[in-house]
């Protein structure tokens, strides 16, 4: 009899040699039939592996990062027998599971893929997966996998030499062998749907010295509605990639001259930034922050004193050498050390205690330009920064008017779907982190009852704190149901002390503040191109730069549009008024384009009668309605979705 | 007979050997009373010089910059006989006239001068000037010179030595004689008031390896009236030192670690900028400007491009290498290379010009440590830049909206005594400019055009012009009558050129747009130095950050403050609450010292009737009024003096 605990803590007992398939019939038929992959004791295993000794098990189902791993790894040996079917001069190399699906490298010999051969494909594997073959691991001594290889693949044969005998296993399905370490789903009947997604050009090894082979993508799916829905997704995800709909709607562009990964502003994005950057502004002055500015640059010195020199400096921007003077300076990779001079500039007691130093601080760090991706990862960005130094007595507090902030500024913009991770110090080793244990034990309970007290939807993570203090981030989930990581709020022990920061407390003496960094947007670019992306540019109305734009049917309208205009901005409603010789068909397809929210038609009737003919961007003709109807039903849908920030 | 010609272009014909004096008496003898110096065909003459030949004269007065470097070049020389007068052992090198008075560098052996002494050495100053005597210049050969000093004085007979022969001349008053080349006043008895400014050490020869000599600073007038008049001005400018200012307001600050010139904008500070960018941005928004916003680096390439490279390359911040690339970045010395890129990114027709691109730019110029000085000098500043992209026929317009601009600018800012110079190309070297002549005769017309019609106080320079376009300069007066450099608007020609900018004109060719750089502030950091000296931290009413303050008698009325408070926040009026349990006296004080314009002081009284007790900076109690009587006046000084900007 062996002893298998569950992850609930549970523990069965089973005589030895039971599969994982086993344990999960005994927990339910029902949960059986969706088990796919298991794990035992933190080895990946096959549903159908003997279990010989006590030890936890974990079965994976679709739903499970594992589960589709396992799922992704065993299409993959679909696809690769289903090419040796229809190829079979074809050589295979490898081919894993990844992130969104698997691949498989292979020499096609003179043979070539393209996407016409894709339903071929995908067929001889559908057929190769109803076959419901089970997938069998088995050992191999090096000299009998080598012996199978041999006249038959040799990158195998070379594969198979960089292995250990003794370690080496296969796995059979149907006529199909691979050398393979196993995780497998129970059989290839599981696999109800595929899909061949593209093919590159791979280099063997990923040396571009040697031959170049062919990478198949591929995808799977248990159910064919999931695999539409998957890819109705990818279509979705490319018409809101946040640099197809940043030169759309002219935001943002990048200049071969300027530099890869470092923005350019046209005059619409830059509005929508101000419009952020102003929100923020606003709810941060009534929280009590205090703006300040610091320069881009600043002497090595000062992040030699701040650590960051010793921790960026080789993979960093090198530093700027002056022509006369023994002086280099560094771009700023962090507004930190320069707020902390700010704080040093005058002694303060508890009583002025806590400041709280904003910023919107554009900060460079040197990217490689093959990780440069549109405003997502650039060399160049502004965070919406700020810096509270308070005594640890006042962290508490802080910490919740921070969270307090941070959800304010995700509600506003429509992510209401957001989790938190609490990251602390890895309790069995207490010498990784500075700072005494009384501090961390206060931050790390002021965090935790924070997260509480605000309701947050969170986990711990412990040993995931940074050396100088523990932290709490947030993932949003965007409409699409991709996670992104945002805003994030820390504390800090280390600058503290490096800049020997002060003040006077209630006993006279002077003590260390604790420092918290907190940024809810994360960066300005970022947070741009990931509100792009979830909302496909139909932002909140009350951050859309253009709410509204009036469409004069003729230009005998003109001054009745004027006097809508100048009705609207009494309002404060950002309209513009589009008095172009050109068609209403034609003003209004450019407009639905660059995604007003409001087309306002405008013509006989509607200056005899003082309204204006609505038409909502996405929706269509919404009727007819006064100039001061429409203007409280704007501001009515933006109090809606905007409320003031209360502290 | 000699023909000599006033610089009214009138001639007068006189005896030959006729000196500059008589020439003035001739014109009138009340005039002759004030001439003190003169210049002869280009060349500083002596007032007593006989005239041998036909030429122009120029008779200066004290009132002329070059009367007065006459006057305080002869003060030194009378400074110097003092000297050697109480120190007779004091070995003299060199004594100029400097922009504001003068001094004399002396060794003075094992004596030492300090402030005790200044007294001694006005009285001897004054005892010589009242001596009446003549300053007369006579020629000597080399010889008759090196004989004079030897035994003498060793600096000057190493002075000497550098000289030509027949090159040298000494100037005689009363005991006293010096190696000089003119350019005296008539006699000593014009010299009415002296004043010892300070002493300093200079090295001789300003090498720092050569012994170190006493610096002597002085400075002088005709009337005495004017020296009291001048110490004012010169205690007034000290207390408006915006350095001083700067600290005691808490504005900005210098980090030693961060660097030198590089500012930090406190709190109170950076909210003053966003309130003067706040303003700029209101009134460019009404004259049809688009913001942007570029990064603070750009890769070398794009300053080879824009011609930047060349011209500060050598002497600016030098590269900033990555680790990995063969890249070079750039810290922006300026934003129009940037702004081209963005006008480069989309094809323009001339029905979408004037494209009109502003940006509160912060570039960087590398400065000499010993060149920095507060927020006037200094390595990083931020421009309120925008550059202007227009047709050739669209200039003249451009031109006449930057200027309301500029000089709306300026007059909500108290700016009211400017002057303005137009910098046009020098006609006889056409070959300097670039660009073809009929698109500058467009240019140069559009500015005098506009400067003619807006009624401006200009001068037009020839030959001033940069190479690329001409230009029109601001300068204003501040209220203690000093000079400063401000905005600026200029045509380029070059840089369109050079990023090869284009438009398709109404006959459907590429035309070459004209640029318009302009920045009516010049930058942000020099612009608030500027106004701290001006206003001496009294700002109009309408930019200051705090412009009440509520100052409770006790804490029994704070509930009341908070009405008050919130009724002013319904205002628009920034106010704040001063709730310390502190006396009011104490808060007055400190109030006054902050330079808040209105303290708001609010007891029993005030509570009972609705009211407060105001007290205006500087002037003191202005009696006592219900909180909306006082909102209407705030409301209405600002209204006053702030006009909206009218397009």
């Amino acid at each position: 009899m062996i002893k298998i605990t569950l992850p609930d803590g549970s523990v069965r007992e089973f005589d030895s040699s039971v599969t994982p398939m086993d344990v999960a019939k005994n927990i339910s038929e029902g949960f059986a039939r969706n088990v796919i992959s298991a794990n035992f004791n933190g080895v990946t295993v096959e549903t159908t592996t003997p279990l010989t000794e006590d030890g936890s098990l974990i079965l994976y189902t679709w739903k499970d990062d594992e589960g589709k791993k396992a799922f992704w790894h065993s299409s993959a040996h679909i696809l690769a027998q289903a090419i040796l079917e229809l190829y079979p001069d074809a050589k295979l190399w490898v081919g894993p599971a990844i992130d969104n699906g698997f691949y498989y490298d292979v020499d096609m010999g003179d043979e070539t893929i393209t996407d016409k051969d894709f339903k071929t494909i995908e067929d001889k594997m559908l057929e190769i997966a109803r076959g419901k073959h089970d997938f069998k691991m088995r050992s191999a001594t090096k000299e009998e996998a080598l012996a199978y290889y041999k006249d038959r693949n040799d990158y195998k044969v070379e594969l198979v030499e960089g292995l250990e005998d003794g370690t080496i296993t296969f796995c059979d399905h149907d006529t199909f062998t691979d050398l393979c370490r196993g995780g497998h789903i129970p059989n290839t009947g599981i696999v109800k749907a595929v899909k061949v997604m593209s093919v590159a050009g791979a280099y063997y090894k990923g040396d571009e010295n040697n031959k170049q082979l062919t990478r198949i993508y591929g995808v799977s799916f248990p159910k064919q509605k999931e695999l539409k829905e998957y890819l109705h997704l990818l279509e979705e995800a490319k018409k809101r990639d946040h640099r197809k709909l940043g030169k759309e709607l002219e935001l943002f562009t990048f200049s071969q001259k300027v530099g890869q990964g470092l923005p350019l502003w046209l005059p619409k994005g830059a509005a929508l930034r101000s419009q952020l950057e102003n929100f923020l502004k606003k709810a941060q002055q009534k929280a009590g922050y205090e703006m300040v500015i610091s320069p881009h640059i600043g002497q090595k010195e000062l992040y030699v004193t701040s650590g960051h020199y010793a921790k960026y400096g080789e993979d960093s921007f090198q530093a700027i050498n002056t022509p006369k003077e023994d002086e280099e300076f560094l771009l700023k990779p962090m507004n930190c050390p320069h707020h902390c001079e700010i704080y040093n500039t005058k002694p303060f007691s508890y009583k002025d205690l806590p400041k709280r130093y904003a910023e919107f601080g554009t900060v460079y760090r040197y990217e490689q330009s093959g990780e440069l991706h549109g405003l997502t990862r650039v060399r160049g960005f502004t965070q919406d920064d700020a810096h509270i130094f308070c005594t640890p007595d006042q962290l508490d507090q802080e910490f919740k008017n921070v969270i307090d902030l941070v959800m304010y500024v995700f509600e506003s913009l429509g992510f209401d779907n957001f989790t938190a991770q609490v990251s602390l110090r890895d309790p069995e080793k207490p010498e990784k982190y500075i700072g005494s244990t009384e501090n961390w034990e206060k931050a790390e309970n002021a965090i935790i009852n924070a997260a509480k007290e605000k309701e947050l939807n969170y986990v711990i993570e412990y040993g995931e704190a940074a050396f100088y203090g523990p932290k709490l981030d947030f993932m949003v989930k965007d409409a699409l149901g991709r996670s992104w990581q945002l805003g994030t709020i820390q504390v800090d022990y280390n600058l503290p002390e490096r800049f020997d920061l002060t003040y006077k407390g209630s006993d006279n003496e002077l003590h260390r503040p604790v420092m918290i960094h907190r940024a809810p947007f994360g960066s300005m670019e970022r947070f741009i191109a990931i509100l792009l992306e979830h909302t496909g540019g139909n932002f909140p109305l009350w951050l859309m730069t253009e709410q509204a734009i009036l469409l004069p049917v003729s230009e005998k309208y003109e001054n009745y549009g004027k006097k809508v205009l100048t009705l609207l901005e009494n309002h404060e409603i950002r309209a513009q008024i589009d008095n172009r010789n050109e068609t209403v068909g034609k003003k209004i397809r450019e407009a639905e384009m660059s995604k007003v929210p409001f087309m306002l038609i405008i013509g006989e009737q509607e200056e005899k009668d003082g309204t204006v003919s609505v038409r909502r961007h996405g929706v269509g003709d919404i009727g007819t309605l006064t100039m001061e109807a429409f203007a409280d039903m704007v501001k009515e849908e933006i109090n809606n979705s905007l409320q003031p920030f209360n502290v």
